[in-house]
């Protein structure tokens, strides 16, 4: 990041008399000295969907002038919870565990950490992130901190939405499962990731946190048992440095959800 | 809140050398001294929509033990745009604006400046809130600044999701327009935000920025015409203080879609 890297962002505080016109005590810009790195999918008819899922529909209801003389559209959508960038509740994998509306949103904001696996999976598109890939970050960046969220940087965000080279298959429903080919979590560092580290959670730029060959998504279960969310499919992690952005991830707050679309962002210290 | 309002949240930067282990020079919690106040409701069979629209549904697709011993659940949901706490996109009421995919999120997060006029309203529901309003609030709270984000609290999410109290009928289908009454923002108030104080987006806490009464709904009109977003149905504007407060209103990303459902919360300085 323009040689900077990692700058970092910090919060102080200053407080006016209350009920006086506060002008020259405005806050900054929230923004200032910020990028907002978007990291989120567009979702359309070509987002990736797992192979059994319901894809993303949309339904124009209006698009047009009406018979006032005004312009007016408006859409109806359907999609299954699981498919673009998205969110996996705990309860997705862990029955008792939080549906989408009750993840305190504190779990979903915080410190991102970057790690980048890009070399690892371009010599083996099934690599499972291991605790020893953690540690060599670890070695050159620092530990990771109690309550940051990890964000693992596979590289296969660039193929989006190229289903054939993101997922390993193009093909649709239960027998396209067997199919699946792209890396993920290994459960044993998901276990490491939550009690070693006590992170907020976990994302990736894949389909899934367990890798395509998996059959029992150990990774899922591990995370979801300890109420840790999941994010899925996410685009744009080559924009953040390995440490010293911030992530929020803001679901569409579903009652009873065990996961569902999700807009996630990242402010990374540096000029706009 | 708890006297001190308004505290007010800046931010600065530290760097770090690149490569270096920067655990001594980490940011501190990007949440320090923040309180995170989420201003949506959930998304539910009663969330109110609009008469005419589809209204939220949930289907349930698995919910239970697999055949192969681990829980797992996941669902389908259909859902117009416009219902619960959504956007409005530039494009819902004005051709060749943008959609909500298209909305830089810059404009979406910022200074949030909360005007109350939950007396004009409990004198009468068909309350516009005009220029005065604002006026009135600058000479309490100092210059609403450029790239405000201005939210109305009418006080009318105290009534969700009892639609008969929140937009004046039951009714559902086209008739029951004409039986809508709740508070909106008048037009003339909308076009002197946009031009007067250059604010980066409206919200409010009814099912529409235009009153209920409204057939020509000037006030989407003006703001559309000038690629404002507009924020509805919020919840919890009450635990916001007038100014100090920083909001980020994160939509569902829907490739050309008019609006959609959006996570807002905000950044309220003080204990956690």
């Amino acid at each position: 990041m323009r040689g900077l890297a990692p700058c970092l962002l910090s919060a102080s505080l200053a407080c006016a008399p209350f009920g006086a016109p506060a002008q020259a005590q405005l806050p900054a810009d929230p923004l200032a000295g910020a990028q907002v790195v978007d990291l989120t999918h567009a979702l359309d008819e070509r987002a990736i969907f797992w192979p059994t899922a319901d894809k993303f529909r949309l339904d124009t209801v209006a698009a047009g002038r009406t018979d006032k003389g005004y312009y007016y559209a408006a859409n109806n959508f359907c999609t299954a919870e699981h498919g673009g960038t998205h969110l996996d509740a705990p309860i997705h994998f862990a029955e008792g565990r939080w549906t989408t509306d009750q993840i305190p949103l504190e779990r979903l904001i915080g410190r991102a950490v970057v790690v980048d696996v890009t070399s690892q999976v371009s010599a083996d598109r099934d690599y499972q992130v291991g605790i020893r890939d953690f540690e060599d970050w670890e070695r050159r960046h620092g530990r990771i901190e109690h309550d940051s969220l990890v964000l693992i940087r596979t590289g296969y965000a660039r193929h989006w939405p190229d289903a054939q080279a993101y997922l390993g298959t193009v093909e649709r429903g239960a027998a396209a499962v067997a199919k699946l080919h792209f890396p993920g979590l290994d459960s044993a560092a998901a276990g490491w990731l939550v009690q070693a580290r006590k992170v907020k959670a976990v994302g990736i730029d894949t389909a899934s946190i367990d890798h395509g060959q998996s059959t029992l998504f150990e990774t899922h279960r591990t995370l979801s048992a300890q109420n840790v969310p999941a994010l899925e499919n996410l685009a744009h992690l080559e924009r953040l440095p390995p440490r010293g952005a911030t992530v929020l991830a803001l679901p569409m707050k579903i009652a009873g959800g065990s996961g569902g679309p999700v807009r996630v962002i990242a402010l990374v210290p540096g000029d706009r």
